[in-house]
């Protein structure tokens, strides 16, 4: 590999003669590790042509490099960095720090560490039992016609739809499918100014707590809940009320009179999976009402309702447009694909919509244009179909398992889910059965970070079956009862 | 097209018995748009079994529709909306409110509005004459290797890249390119944990107010200077010190004793395209020590830099770590891409990483593993390289026409750049001069924006040539000075 001429600049703080300049740069390039062994230097030309300086200046400073073993000569071929140069040391700091540098401690205005702990490896699909949640299977994905829609989106017709800066727009689109198909099958009727594209739900819920929160609202969660609303909320500032959840999710008679807005998830509760009950949901609409307090409604794995077909969102049982709703396509399809919706008054979409212009203005065009093909394809809907059986089968071998080795579910899904939330026996802290199954190549989560308030319960876990292969989940439930066992 | 089943919800507040209930279902489907003209409904069969009624319900409603022309049936292919159906009426409010509405001037807690008005049609590119700023031009984009990267990158070997969940992090391919390659061509050393990826240049800054500024710190901000960055400046409620720039952009003698951050574009000020010489480049970093304040460069246009290389970045002067370096694909490839990068202190960028896995975990793992191979295969070098020619002749076409119609030049770059920065007479408003351009299919950008402070000149103007072929140059501007002369 050759190393670009631009890459070199003389630097203005140096001392010396223009030759012992550039020797430096050099030098100090390969100490850097910025080059590294057997790439090609510039011509001396060419750098001689882009430093502004006399060619013999740079041919004398590559014969000293040369004679320093910095440089390999090739004859015609030019110079190359020498297999004998020096390496750089494992922990080259850059240049020269001044005296006089920058106190972060005080420079820094606002601090926005994340309160919950991450135990989740980057490389879970290189475990053998990965009771992971919320990454997609290679297995289940549609890759090929993915791959398809993307072309499709890449291709001439779709230049502007790839290219555009759309400022606070979104892919029209995108925007009309939601409206006329996805939304009416959660029961929901939208006009497209009352849609916004976010990146991802996550993306979603903290453009609706910007704008909902301040510092005197209160905003109830379920507990145990989401931990990143948890943080988004405590980013907020605003007061935060967590309402302990029971086997249908949310109670509303629980939630304090002072509540100004309902984070709840009806679908799934996350991460119990308990499924809202008809009634409870228009008992939850009619609290709010009473409260008047907002309701975001994140439709957490709605898709993930089998063997039956989901229940409408509670948004559509909404009168008041008093329901804010969060969708996804990055829980359906996969993570990395950053893809999400909030539906609300057009008052509210416009709030949000201006300030997504300012943080990101608006999700990447190629995004959007792939997702509406795959989706006016048909392509999702057969996706969403083979995902539900085959998530039918591995559940129905996970409550074998399960009930086979005596495991203590805390929470399961009524329909459908792609989780298990168990509990431990009350003194485990699940970090460490955490810790002793990944090193059987076992991955599970530790429950604590979905938990707020003083009193912390560590003996809760989660057990995803959304990456693992049927084969494998009941060899995997024998090792995490057997660490269990160990543990007690 | 066929309506899928789960597309229909008996409503639960809904009256009258079930047959009626369900003739309503369908004919609010028709009346508010969402099931059109010519679609299939599902078997009776199907819907009665995803409704849990009897098959002859469906079937009784079915035939009363087809009785009130609603529907038609077509033997054995089942039903269909009929030609004759009603259509909805232009403006559907969806289902009927209730008396008890949300107050939304109430209940939402902060807002968000822009400062800026948008005069940027997003259908610019049906403009016969755009001199638009920062828009893809078809004609030079390497269409051909940018979707070759991409269908590499959705390739099996990138499929963890594509959908995984990085949480916090980024691709570590595209940080290890940016790192090696980018960034020392810019004269900039920087360790992969001193680099973030962001959601574009306007991401990146968006973060850096956020975690630099608060109510008490005081901004400097370039006068004229970019409006989105006015508009960030102005939500994170900082006092904004606006500095006039002068021919060699900002002055450093001119920034406030209190200023805590700098915001500067060095490489062509945004909007009059300057070039800082070096001498104020190191006089602005002595400056910013004196103040102690801490720097953000957005190295903007750098790549526009033609016919010679371009200065290094003021970036690479730095030796307190003062200066926070704003980086953009998204201008040099196109802006619907939303990608760029964050380089500075790790602690800055531990801050801002945090806030980013709040705001929206990370940018999609497609458009990051495409811009890697793309950087990797060296195509973006090239196209730079082939973008930089174009822009060069269009520049001298840019001038020479601008000189032959006398119309007054108040920026120019130095070298390089897209656009020239024009004053028009001084009484003239130029949101009405772009207003009667746009009628000549004539897009200019009204220049009143770019200015802070109480009194806004509104007789300058911006003229993009990064998206108008050099042929149509000496025409547009032709027209631009006619209407200049109507309307004096």
């Amino acid at each position: 590999m050759a190393v670009p001429v631009e890459a070199f600049f003389l630097d203005p703080h140096a001392q010396g003669t223009l030759q012992v300049r550039i020797q430096q740069m050099i030098a100090q390039g390969i100490l850097s590790g910025r080059i590294r062994h057997g790439e090609k230097l510039p011509s001396t030309r060419k750098l001689a042509q882009h430093l502004g300086v006399s060619r013999i200046t740079v041919t004398l400073a590559y014969t000293e490099l040369v004679a320093n073993d910095y440089l390999a000569a090739r004859g015609r071929s030019g110079y190359f960095v020498s297999e004998n140069a020096p390496t750089p040391p494992p922990a080259f700091a850059g240049p020269a720090p001044s005296a006089d540098r920058v106190d972060w401690a005080r420079a820094l205005g606002q601090r926005f560490a994340q309160t919950s702990e991450v135990t989740k490896p980057l490389d879970w699909n290189h475990y053998k039992y990965p009771f992971v949640y919320g990454q997609a299977d290679p297995g289940l994905f549609d890759h090929a016609n993915w791959r398809l829609c993307a072309l499709r989106a890449l291709g001439g017709a779709d230049f502007h739809a790839l290219t555009s800066d759309y400022y606070d727009q979104d892919d029209p689109e995108l925007i009309a499918f939601i409206a006329r198909h996805t939304l009416p099958r959660r029961g929901i009727q939208a006009r497209p100014q009352e849609i916004l594209v976010t990146l991802g739900a996550q993306n979603a819920l903290w453009l609706a707590t910007q704008v909902l929160l301040t510092r005197d609202r209160v905003a109830a969660m379920e507990n145990p809940g989401y931990p990143a609303l948890r943080d988004m909320l405590l980013q907020a500032r605003c007061r935060l009320a967590p309402v302990e959840v029971d086997a249908d999710g949310l109670p509303p008679a629980a939630l304090p009179e002072e509540t100004d807005v309902i984070f709840v998830t009806p679908s799934h509760q996350a991460p119990t999976s308990a499924t809202m009950p008809m009634a409870r949901r228009r008992a939850l609409l009619e609290r709010a009402r009473a409260l008047d307090a907002l309701i975001v409604e994140d439709d957490y794995e709605f898709e993930m309702a089998y063997p039956t077909a989901p229940q409408p969102a509670l948004k559509s049982l909404d009168r008041d447009g008093r329901v804010i709703y969060v969708g996804s396509f990055s829980k359906s399809l996969f993570p990395g694909l950053r893809l999400g919706y909030l539906v609300g008054d057009e008052t509210f979409i416009r709030e949000v919509r201006s300030l997504r212009a300012s943080v990101l203005r608006h999700p990447p065009g190629h995004v959007q244009r792939t997702t509406a093909h795959f989706l006016a394809l048909g392509h999702y809907d057969a996706l969403m179909r083979r995902q539900a059986r085959a998530l039918h089968q591995r559940r129905e071998a996970m409550e074998a398992a399960i009930t086979a080795q005596r495991l203590e579910v805390a929470g399961l899904p009524g329909v459908g889910g792609s989780s298990f939330w168990l509990r431990a026996p009350e003194r485990m802290d699940t970090i460490r059965l955490f810790e002793r199954l990944q090193e059987q190549s076992v991955l599970i989560e530790p429950g604590h970070n979905f938990f707020a308030g003083p009193s912390v319960p560590r003996n809760f876990y989660r057990l995803g079956y959304s990456s693992i292969p049927v084969a494998r989940i009941a060899e995997g439930i024998a090792l995490v009862a057997k660490a269990v066992t160990a543990l007690s």
